[in-house]
């Protein structure tokens, strides 16, 4: 589809616009377009806005790098959560799945991305400076960390700990092991090891 | 994810018109929207404005329907293409589709649906009236039928055919048949019993 012939300039642009976005091809992007089309003016200014507005007036949280509505967020000024637990994690998103379980109670703290020297991204480019105050001038029990499995987010683990090990934090991970639901000849071997070998005590009621 | 707790209004209302996209579910419009949050203001901006002009802005052809940059469009007023053949088409897509083989020099007409009574749309919903008088009007030779092969796409071949039979041109329609570099096997029984009905003398230069 490299040389589509678009009837109209108009047209074209949407469309190389709309295939910018990741995991949206041309193709894709022309039936977006040609839905777009076929919406009411006001939908279609609505859509666009609303687009540009979140770019140009979000915020994010002066404490945690959270996005947020406010210059604190809802949950860094929330009294009815534990500050003295932080929730290390990459991005928006982890906190939305984290939040989402109803588990946990404590803060978080956005690195905005993981080290990762393939794309260019240094401790330098993330949220850590912050993160290492916080914990040195508040009275911070706990850090969890909570980055993805890769190896990046095992780089990543391994720079915190190193960074943040010399103050007083005792630093915590999610457990790993074999998910809920699942059988165990199914389970990757790597996955069903840690379980073996991160074993806990037998606790009926919370099974 | 119904019940999301978003952190910002702002990147709620942008996940929401995300997702009213047709194929586009809550959990790809939050990674498309945090994807958009990564690009600098200009960009966005130009997202978004691209989509709002072309729906502001788009003018369709006066003598096709399809869409265009002009009152009248690039092929309905190219000298070079024969004015005697109309193809008739669903959408603008599908102009785009037989404009990329190179091989069809005539006009076009896009009725901008097909007769979809589980839809609400009728004849009186498409282009249709136009067109008659299009082939009335003008010295228009030839018809080509190029909807699709659903249900929905055969009745208004139907249609089209007891509307336009009285007319002087001839109307035909896509061939049907097996796809080059198919194999025989695995067509569908359908296609292959047309294409067997429909055989044509065999011509090895256009092989």
């Amino acid at each position: 589809m490299d040389s589509i012939n678009y009837p109209s300039v108009l047209l074209k642009d949407a469309v190389e616009e709309l295939a910018k976005l990741p995991g949206i091809g041309k193709k894709t992007a022309l039936r977006l377009a040609l839905h777009l089309l076929k919406e009411d003016k006001k939908s279609v200014e609505l859509f666009g806005n609303s687009i540009i507005k979140m770019r140009n007036e979000i915020i994010y949280c002066s404490v945690c790098h959270n996005i947020s509505d406010k210059e604190v967020c809802q949950i860094c000024s929330s009294v009815k959560r534990d500050s003295s637990i932080i929730c290390v994690v990459e991005s928006t998103k982890d906190v939305m799945a984290i939040e989402s379980t109803q588990q946990y109670k404590g803060h978080y703290h956005v690195l905005g991305g993981v080290i990762s020297p393939m794309d260019g991204i240094g401790p330098s480019d993330l949220n850590i400076k912050t993160l290492e105050s916080r914990i040195a001038d508040n009275n911070i029990k706990e850090v969890i960390f909570a980055l993805s499995t890769t190896m990046e987010g095992d780089t990543t683990n391994f720079y915190l700990y190193k960074k943040l090990g010399k103050l007083n934090a005792k630093i915590t991970t999610l457990s790993r092991g074999v998910s809920i639901g699942d059988e165990l000849e199914y389970a990757d071997q790597i996955t069903l090891g840690r379980s073996i070998l991160g074993r806990t005590d037998f606790a009926p009621n919370s099974q």
